[in-house]
């Protein structure tokens, strides 16, 4: 029976099947080989160690893969590891399905999303964010993929949890402010991160593709929007485009829309990972 | 009959009663003297002039006063100025009553601010906000005086308006992310700038009282909490006291609760100040 | 007789046919309203004022304009300026030649352009510069735009005499460090700075256009690049585009050939603009 | 019999009893787990490792307690360290006699304490002073704590040597510099760090307190001279707490005394640790 | 009869005798061209205007010279300044005696300087400190440079005053931490300063030279120092240099005399420029 | 046969002369004693380890040695690393002619230098670079150091190729900007890095001298070219000196030249280290 990783507990012989996110094969100081993989399922992440038939297994599998573990969970440096003493590879497990996942229902997320994209008055902003996130390919990779790589909302899903939360934010900030235009405030919020979607590789390695790690999900999602939003007035897309450019840098914003972004994605970022007390 | 100063318009003559915010005796290259006024009533703030009878009416008012003034607006460097061409103590006005003023409605924010400290479940938070909130000279004085005296919600009521901001986005925030305390955290968001009760001085002028530019409202919104939460356990008295501290500093902040108050008040401040185009 | 503006000197009654780069109306502290001019020519530029006969003056001509003016050239904090006695819109005159130039030869200039783009061996490479530089519209703007506003080359044709710098630094350097791949180098340099043919309006006020002063140059010239690049590969596009992108930014830098353009890009515009003595 | 830290050397068997500052729990990269160490005496501080009997050896002490160990000194990554080869705990021995102390005389510095409170002639200034330096158990404190845990000064009775050097030199800068307000001065540097007392347990581990790891030193400090000055006259009990407030912050210094404890508080710091070669 | 300028007042015609430190020939906005002055005398500095014959006045006298002013004082932007009505060259003063000057007593703080450098036990520095401090030009210089142009001890004798703070409180910090190398530290704070002997020229104008305006006074110092210390040990003279040369650099410090230097710098300079209550 | 260090390769056991650039006695964590060595030849650098007979080898060679070594090579946290089997003295090699060296031919970077050098039309520009580069010690220096002792141009000759890169990208630059003052420029990029021949010693160590470490390759090479410059205009000497003292610091730069040096330096770093594709 397999153990969750979220469940694995120290000094415990656990067996489970994980999907490997990461393998390095490094040597130890006194010389020899060994691996050092990252495991993860739905439930979170761990790292492990093949101190043992180091060159046949390192053959047997690879990043992405899903594998069949035995080994023991040990504490290092504060943290779990996982001593890996037999492993062989789950061909029948799709390692996708794999990959950390988010804690919240995903349908539930999906039905705020609408229902902040159905908050839209304006016909152009409604129909430019429609071509976005209608896109059945778009959607569903905003349900498997994840915000950060390896920081904040850093499980599949996790994008379109913090495309909410962001959205969200920004929604009760243009109710407190009227002065802000909501819907252009609304809409870039929304599609803020969307370029995310061309950035990183599915899981359960969400590896940044060779576009995403040369050009960015900043750059890639303007780009996005670009492409979609022909239809909208020329100065209110550039606004648009403008408030996605610059959400991670508030010199460059030059309306309260852009800043009021900056600061609501970095609330919604810090919101989900400092922790409560350190 | 007295124009408010939010309808001024350039190369108009106006007549109106309106308190001294600031008033400086300068002269200018050429050697005249004059004086440079900021004039306010409870619609908005402008640039004033005096070139003529200076030395006379110098000695009729001082900063804090109401006067009736007659003038001519000007545009100078883009922004309104009043020439004042004549100038007499208005001392049947109160010159409180002319601070700028929230446009809010500052009956409906005391029904928000009640709302967010009745969502208080811990009896010792809630009963530590109490303290100060419901002390009536504490909630008076967020009526009148401004978040900050010359940048956002710099108005009178701004205090009030701000804290119920804050306070809305962090109980929004906490909403979304289940992991965050909402309780100290939407206690530390109603507390954080009540230190400004003791900072600043009544309208028109919001000038700093003494103790207020040496010590700032940070700390002395920390001592005020401190005083009215010797009930609460020490612990999470010391988390309150912390949050309220770190607000203005996001490296100092230790705990995830911290942190989001920092994040809140910045959205909140960019909220009401950036200008939607620049 | 008209005066180039580069031969205007101190205390001389001048008269001469300008060109209006900016035009605000100002009230000196005394109240009298007066016109704060800047005046070009090919030759450059110069601060202007207009103390009398304000209000029908003003009506005459727009920001923009060829006017002939008559005027007294005074010394005002180190610098020249303008004292404007008479004014009359030029119509007859073209202003867009009135727009400061290069002092050097546009033709030879071009001459080295196409030098450059003819050293580069990549047949996709070589294709996509072309896409953009031999695009008559294109190349006609480098001619006529500046490179920066009212930076370094801030004059008509300086974008094409920055581009020429920048791209023949980034030959030599590829020259001395053969490790780098210069035909990369090489039409990154060439094609930096197109983007401000989408961001500058004509002179003689090279003003932002609307989607300029909010989307930036960067973008821009990435968008337009992307534009035509279809044909390149992948990789190697989305190396083209990087280096563009991250031009203003060396810590975005991810290759060896973006950092050198940084670079390049930063020596260009220091040698043509640092005092040579302060 | 006993061999002092400060006496080990390289490549020596020694046995001695000496406080557990730190105790954690690890394992090696081949999986074995071991026990890293800080220990302390009153001569010094050095790491140990315990690399046998983990599982018996670690239910036995606790951080803070006293120890009898038999191990032998090796070099590693410059450093020494103790490879301990059997340890039981010293049930007889205070462990808090065993924290490293200060190798001056704490009854001259105390004297130095004394005359420096002594030279204050304001009689408020004097009194606040001596409510808080006459208290037998802040007193006893400063003999017993570090100024800093693990930074200048981090050893017993560091607080009161570093109270002392930042008023003598504040004293002597008072002395060069009349236009200082001397007393005020003076007073705020004899109680700038007063907050440690409130910050840190005791030794062996001089660990934080809850509320002193929130609040700080600055903070508690503030409150605690805050609690003792009500006698002072507002304006310049302000002023003191302003100089304590900001004795980390030299932008938020407003006075000249602030900025000067400031430097002061820096130099000695600077004397205390900086390499005199590096 | 002369008034000296710390004892103008405010609407008071005075007559005086005041060297010149500034003349700058501008023009009004209105076109009208004036001079403005800065004029000093021992007791101080103050902004002086000549509105009238500003032609015919001008080329009676240049910076540097003394002149016989007849004016008014009035206060411009919370500052005073005098508007002189008349002005003739004062031929027979010498103008480098009205240079501002040192309140203190310029024969007491030498004797200090004498008593710092008698204190230095190593024979190699203190015959190095010799060559330098001995040298009758350089102690001249001292006696009649400020130590900074227009910042900290900026009048005649300041160079002198500030080198006594310095190593008076160098003297007092080794004092305090015998660790430290007093001989080093002492040698290095009496010649710290010592390059600005070669950057500054003469009161009243304290202008830069042409070669201190491109080298400064750490180059000038480390120069001056390293001519006259051929006969150190080479170690220690390279270590003396150091100091020298890093007392504006805290990052560039390698030793903790170095580091000690620096902070002694800072604070002697924020000691006699923070105002005592902004 | 010795293999060259840049051909070896993973998994292999090789044998080579090679020479140690730094060796230091550490301990595994296990507490066995091992050496970590930096080995060099011409062609490259690996780190070193060795396991057994540590005592013994130890005493046999010493940093700066040529050895003789049998060894595997591994891989370790993706860099090659070589595990010595066998290691003794090469006493019959010279361990200079072992330091990495450049890839280029030294005789034709000679020859550029040369050419640069006789590009100088300023006959005291040409004579003061000539008393420098035609010093035989100097110019010996430049073919045997590197430019900096472990960053870019980390081998010997780097010093020489870096000078003329830098020399050429000026030379190229003042050709392009005909408004620089081109020999100054010229003479201070043939002269910026000459400092290193006095702060670093020769390789396979290129190890700083006592004097190298506390003043710094900049502070050196201005006195070196102090000492030589005698015979030039004071101010031009004055300038020359200004770009070589500010050439790390585009802060200090107070002349296009300098400015243009910085960056000049900027780029040929950066050309040469930073990855094509990270």
């Amino acid at each position: 029976m397999t153990t969750a990783i979220a469940e694995l507990a120290e000094e415990r012989v656990v067996e489970g099947i994980y999907a490997v996110a990461r393998k390095r094969r490094l040597r130890t100081r006194g010389g020899s080989p060994y691996l050092a993989l990252e495991l993860v399922d739905a439930s979170g992440r761990i790292e492990g160690r093949v101190w043992n038939d180091v060159e046949l297994l390192d053959g047997r599998f690879a990043e992405g893969d899903a594998v069949r573990v035995l080994g023991r969970v040990e504490r290092f440096r504060d943290r779990l590891q996982l001593e890996v003493r037999s492993l062989e590879p789950a061909g029948d497990v799709d390692p996708g399905a794999l990959a950390p996942a988010a804690r919240s229902d995903l349908g539930e997320l999906d039905g705020f999303l609408d229902f902040l994209a159905g908050e839209l008055a304006h016909p152009g902003l409604r129909a430019t964010v429609a071509r976005v996130l209608d896109d059945a390919e778009v959607r569903g990779l905003m349900r498997t993929l994840p915000a950060t790589p390896d920081g904040h909302h850093g499980y599949a899903g996790g994008l379109l949890q913090h495309t909410v939360g962001v959205a969200t934010i920004c929604h009760e900030t243009a109710q407190l402010h009227p002065r802000l235009r909501r819907d252009l405030l609304l809409a870039a919020a929304l599609l803020h991160d969307v370029g995310r979607t061309r950035e990183l590789s599915p899981g359960p390695t969400f590896a940044p593709t060779a576009e995403g790690s040369l050009l960015g999900h900043v750059h890639l999602g303007v780009r996005l929007v670009d492409e979609r939003s022909a239809a909208l007035e020329p100065e209110l897309r550039a606004e648009l485009l403008h408030a996605i450019a610059s959400h991670h840098d508030p010199r460059a914003a030059r309306t309260a829309e852009a800043a009021v972004l900056y600061h609501a994605n970095q609330l919604d970022a810090v919101a989900a990972t400092r922790p409560t007390n350190e």
